[in-house]
Order: structure tokens, then C-alpha cells, then sequence
């Protein structure tokens, strides 16, 4: 299972709006196929095991890390597949929630005659596919709110210099967390400062596209900035206050080839964070990456939005009067502080990257 | 010689003005005396571990941490004690750069035809007593800054609320840490705010008094607070402006038990920090540990005169309107902010110690 997870997981950040799936089938203890959610959603996992262990699964037991599909949808069901071949056993670490399976598939495979045993590695499992769950249950993706700061939590001197605060290691590996995620999301704020294009730019994975989203409710993204110019190349959404501009500005953002989601405006003018989550999810997205800037952080932190925190840290003092890492929440007391639990802490060259994750 | 360094990081914070040195005399590959300096820096660690040798210190070969001493002070030489035990061989970890000292340790003990070798874990040697020489060298103590923080290095939410951002164990590993400095310090604005002890309150370490330094140039701090009421039971010293406060005041200070430093006024008013340290120096103090607050922290980071940060960093967030762990340094270049280099990062119960050293 744990072979099944590991392949599962390379699949995060591509399969959007598909869970990513794991299945290994073993039968006289040897791995006889292996398969996982190919980019895009499909095949499934259990298909291209199978299709590897031809006439070997007959009688094998199949890992799979979720509960196989029972549904016609673009493909056919995994359990008709699974029983076709004649898997004796299925081992699944979690149930689907999705409600078209729910305990579906393990009833239609138990029915087939297949001993089914369901659990093994589920924390696990159901961690992999937190956002996928997330979406089914919430509408909403999973949150990672990463950053980059001081010693003292700051994101650029008083001036706004923040170029660079954390090493070449610690912004590799910043690009690398942005291949496990199906979009990197920044404030308007952050894109009109920096320009930033937001696409991963590592060595073998230029390939790998998360969608690029900014939350700009007025469409203050210039059409020159680097995001708009390459919106051809890469996908691009700009999330906007329906009402909130014109028409004509609209269109010149569609035509570069920008994907603009509407949203309507809360009380206080602004579009409620929670608002522009659900929008993303209801695109399909499952797993959103936010890079920033103090304002959006902040909103997130501020509504309990934020799942997961990749922390980057420099060794080095910004003072009282740098750029802090959220805006302010208007806390008062600290048992109000929202907590998080702390997950790994790893050198990345000269810096440290600490992994959290929402505690309670 | 790990052995002696470890004897002498024993000594750490109650030798001062003295050098913690550690001894090991070693006679056919065993150990057959061990010392380490005393509480209060007499004996030294030579003449105990040679008390402990007696005859047996004949030929043998002795390790120490620093190079023996060679003046009449309150104690006769150790240079003469370890040639009249008949040592052997001494290897030093590094010299004493003591003016009275300064080689004539190492010259001595040749003349005498001890065959002496220098620089064993002389790195070790150097850093365990890097207050000891700061004072001499630079006429000012090692400056430890302690801090404990949330993620994103804030001292206390928007309304001030700190206790406790960190856990019991943090708070117990920051009580260890101050049995290791010779005092404890804070600005006259922690003083006054969180009314602090500032003692060791950990079972069987309470006989552990380093001395309560705190920096008050009006000596606004209250005759009823905390620190003045206990004056009688730990070391009491308060930093004071020369000419800033009226004698009476002064006296009911002293009559309290209070020890007061005068510091003559910079061009601003303010007591320049540097010149609060060498009062400290002057008056022995080999390693102060700094604990705030965010005024006190700034002022020595800005003048580059602090040398390790321990930061205890809790798992939560407090918002860009939580108190920063320092006041505004006035930095807008990346380049010119100080530096730290990480040396450990440690698990402390629900929370984090990291520890840092000065950079380059
Ligand atoms: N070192 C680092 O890790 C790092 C990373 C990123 C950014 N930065 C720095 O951060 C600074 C930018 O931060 P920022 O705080 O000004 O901007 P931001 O958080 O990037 O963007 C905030 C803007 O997003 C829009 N928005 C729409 N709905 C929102 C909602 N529900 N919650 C929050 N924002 C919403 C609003 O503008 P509209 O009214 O136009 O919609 C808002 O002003 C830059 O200086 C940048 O260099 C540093
Ligand atoms: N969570 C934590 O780790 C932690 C730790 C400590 C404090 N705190 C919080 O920090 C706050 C207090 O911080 P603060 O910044 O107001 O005060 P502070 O740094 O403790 O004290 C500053 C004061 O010290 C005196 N001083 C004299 N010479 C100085 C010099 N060269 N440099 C700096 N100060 C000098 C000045 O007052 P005079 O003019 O009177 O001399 C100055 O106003 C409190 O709210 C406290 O709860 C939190």
C-alpha cells in the first residue's frame, strides 16, 4: 500500500479534478503491475495495473489507495475492470467520498465475489487526497499558504526589497511545491509589485503547468504584465468582482487568453475569500498553492482557510519596520491565534523549510 | 579534551570574571584526575583534578581547555602546581589571551620540560569561552538574544497578551539557559510591563543566581516591583544614566539591595548600548543573556553586538498587528541585514529552539 501511495502521489498537481489513485497488484508476493491516475485524470490507477498484469491478475490482490470508481463516466467503472481480470482481493486504504461511489465500489467488488479489505494506511491516504476530499465536502481546495521570510516573519525590508531573502535551494524547492499543487494563486497586490510569472521553472519539469490564479477583483493586472503575456502558454485565471469592471477590459483579458471567474462582492465591497475558493473549486481545482501577500494571507488565516503552510526561513533579522507576513488579523487574545502543527523542519541549503499543517 | 570542555561548559555562568577550564589527567590510558573551575572561578580546574591524581599525576599527561595560568593571583600559578605533580605532558586546547597570561602559560611549563602541545578542539575551546575573551578582547560580554515567538515573530498579540506564546518546556529549556550566563537582562519596558523574576525556577537549580540586569536610564522602575522586592536574595543591577536620576531615588535603590551602573548619556539621551555593555564588562560579566523586549533587542542587533539568538518559535500565527520581536531597525537594503548562522534546531516540547550564531 504504502507502494501505492508513493505512486499516487506523483500525481498530485495533474490528475485536478480527479483524485490521485495508486493500485499495485501483487499475487505470490511479486509485484505483477503498478499504476497510477495519468495527468489529467485518466486512465485510472487500477486500469493501467491491470492492463501490466494481463492474465497474471487473475487470483493477485490489488492495492489500491481509494476505493475503485463504480460509475460510468468517461471511462468505464474500475470494479467491472477489476473483476474482469479476476482480482481475488482488493486492499483499499479509504472510501471515496465522492457520492456517486461512497461505498459503491467496495459493495459492487464484494458482490463480484472479491474479498475486500478497506483501512490500511487510511490517514495516509486520506491526507494525499485532502483536497480532493476537500472539494467533494466543502467546495473548496485544499490550502498551502507558502512564504519566505526573516528570522522575525518578515517579507521585505521597510523599502520592499525581498529579492532575495531565502537561497537558490530554498526557491527550487518553492518550485518544486508548486508541481504538487493544480494552481499557485497571489493577491493582486503581490502581482502588480512583483511581476511574477508563477510557472515552474526547474529542470525536466517545465512541463508542468499549475493554472496561475490572482484574486484581482477591479482587473488592475496590466495586459503587459508577464502573467497576461504569457496566458497563451500557460493557464491563467483572474478571479473578479462580477460587476466589478467593464466590459471591454473583460474581453482584452480573454482574448490574451486569460480565464476570468466572476464573483460577487460581500458586504464590505471586497469578494469574500471563502467566495473566491468556491469558485476554484467549482472550475475543479483540488489543490491551491497561495504565494502571497499580506493581505490575501491574511484573509485566509483570518477565515481558517489555510490547511497547510510551507514556511521558508532565512537566517537573517528584518526588524520591526519590514514587511510582515500577513497583514493584521486583530487578535487580542492568544487562545484565539490560529494553531498549527508542525510537520517537518529540513534544511534547504542555507535555510530552513518548516511544513505545517492545521492543527485541531 | 572533550572531556575537560565538558567539565568546563559545567562552569559556564558561575565563574565569572574567570574562564570555565576544565582538566583531565590521563596516566596510561585512564583517567586519574578530573576538575573543573569552582562556583565563583577558585579553585581552578588544574588544581582539582591534580588534588584528585595526587601521586599518580607523575608522568602523566594532563588536558586542559585553556592555557594554564603563570601569575600570582588569589591563587598560586597553575603552571607551578602541574610541575611540581611531575605532569608530563600537557595538551592545551588553546591560549589564554589574558595579558598576564598570553603564552607565558605554555613558555613556562617548557622551561619546566613539560612537553606541551596546542589546538587540540581549539575551535570548541575558543567558542566555550568566547565571553570570557569578548570582555577581554573587546571590553563586553557575550550577548545572548532569547526570544519566543510565534511563526511569524511576534513577542505578544496587538493588545500585549505574551503569556505564554510557548509551552511549558520551552519555558523551562529558556530557565536552563540562563544557568549558563553569568545574567540575565531586560529593558526597563519588559521590567515595568510583565513585572518579571527573572530567576531559575527549575528543581534543584535554584541555588543557580545569575545576576538581574536591567537597563533603566531614569530608574523608572518601581521599588515595589519583582526584581527590587527580591533584591536581598538574587544580584540586583540596574544600568542607570549618570546624572539622570535624583539621589534620594538612587539611594532607596541601594538601600533595597540594588546595585546601580552609572552610564554616561549618548548625543540622543538614550545610553548607548555599547557603553551599557562595557559597565558590565567592567564589573566582570563574561555572558549576558538578553530577554527583551522588542526596544532592547533592536538597539543590539542594529550595533551588531549580539552574538547568539536562541529563539523558541511557537506553532501559531498572530498577524501583522502583533508585537514585533524587535522595534524598527530602519533597513531598506537586503544586503546590510544582519546575518545569523543556524546551529540547531531543536524539538522543545510543542515548540522549537533554534539557535543561531553571529555570521561572518
Ligand atoms: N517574500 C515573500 O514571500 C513575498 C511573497 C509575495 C508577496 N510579497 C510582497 O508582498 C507585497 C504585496 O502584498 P499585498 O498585501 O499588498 O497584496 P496581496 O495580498 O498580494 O493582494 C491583495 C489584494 O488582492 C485583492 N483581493 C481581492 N479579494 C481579496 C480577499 N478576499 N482578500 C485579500 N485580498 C483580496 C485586493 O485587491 P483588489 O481590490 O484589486 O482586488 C487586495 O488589495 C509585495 O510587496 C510583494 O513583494 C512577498
Ligand atoms: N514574548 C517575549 O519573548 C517577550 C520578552 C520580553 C518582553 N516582551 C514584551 O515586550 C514589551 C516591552 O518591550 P519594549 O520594547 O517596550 O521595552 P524594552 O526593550 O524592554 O525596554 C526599552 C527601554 O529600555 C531603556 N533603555 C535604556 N537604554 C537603552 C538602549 N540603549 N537601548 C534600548 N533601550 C534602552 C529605555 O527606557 P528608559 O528611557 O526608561 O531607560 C527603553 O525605552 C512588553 O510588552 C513585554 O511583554 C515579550
Amino acid at each position: 500500500m504504502a507502494a501505492a501511495l508513493s505512486l499516487a502521489e506523483r500525481g498530485l498537481g495533474r490528475v485536478w479534478p480527479n483524485p490521485s489513485v495508486g493500485c499495485v497488484i501483487v499475487r505470490d508476493g511479486q509485484v505483477v503491475g503498478r499504476g497510477a491516475t495519468a495527468p489529467g485524470g485518466r486512465p485510472h490507477g487500477e486500469t493501467e495495473a491491470l492492463r501490466m498484469a494481463g492474465d497474471l491478475a487473475r487470483g493477485a490482490t490489488a492495492y489500491v489507495s481509494l476505493e475503485p470508481c463504480n460509475h460510468h463516466g468517461k471511462t468505464p467503472p474500475c470494479t467491472e475492470a477489476l473483476l474482469a481480470a479476476g482480482i481475488a482481493r482488493a486492499v483499499i486504504a479509504c472510501e471515496d467520498p465522492d457520492p456517486r461511489v461512497m461505498g459503491g465500489g467496495i459493495r459492487r467488488l464484494r458482490e463480484g465475489g472479491v474479498q475486500v479489505d478497506v483501512g490500511l494506511l487510511k490517514a495516509e491516504a486520506e491526507a494525499l487526497n485532502e483536497g480532493f476530499f476537500l472539494r467533494l465536502r466543502e467546495k473548496r481546495p485544499l490550502v498551502t499558504l507558502k512564504l519566505a521570510t526573516s528570522l522575525d516573519g518578515r517579507i521585505a525590508t521597510r523599502s520592499g526589497e525581498s529579492k532575495w531573502i531565502t537561497g537558490e535551494t530554498a526557491r527550487a524547492w518553492g518550485h518544486a511545491i508548486r508541481t504538487r499543487h493544480d494552481a499557485v494563486m497571489v493577491g493582486s497586490g503581490t502581482a502588480l509589485a512583483d511581476d511574477p510569472e508563477l510557472t515552474v521553472r526547474l529542470p525536466g519539469l517545465e512541463g508542468r503547468k499549475p493554472v496561475r490564479v490572482v484574486v484581482d477583483s477591479r482587473l488592475r493586472l496590466p495586459l503587459t504584465s508577464r502573467l497576461v503575456r504569457t496566458a497563451d502558454r500557460a493557464p491563467t485565471w483572474v478571479v473578479t468582482q462580477k460587476g466589478g469592471t467593464d466590459a471591454t477590459r473583460a474581453r482584452a483579458f480573454t482574448e490574451c487568453g486569460v480565464e476570468l471567474l466572476e464573483v460577487p462582492a460581500g458586504p464590505q465591497g471586497e469578494m469574500p475569500i471563502a467566495a473566491v475558493l468556491e469558485a476554484l473549486a467549482a472550475r475543479g481545482l483540488t489543490r491551491v498553492m497561495v504565494e502571497g501577500g499580506a493581505r490575501l494571507a491574511a484573509s485566509l488565516v483570518r477565515a481558517g482557510l489555510v490547511d497547510r503552510v510551507e514556511w521558508f526561513r532565512a537566517g537573517l533579522l528584518l526588524g520591526g519596520d519590514g514587511l510582515p507576513a500577513t497583514m493584521p488579523f486583530g487578535l487580542t487574545a492568544l487562545a484565539d491565534a490560529p494553531r498549527f502543527e508542525r510537520v517537518s523542519v529540513r534544511q534547504a541549503g542555507e535555510d530552513v523549510l518548516e511544513s505545517y499543517r492545521r492543527s485541531g
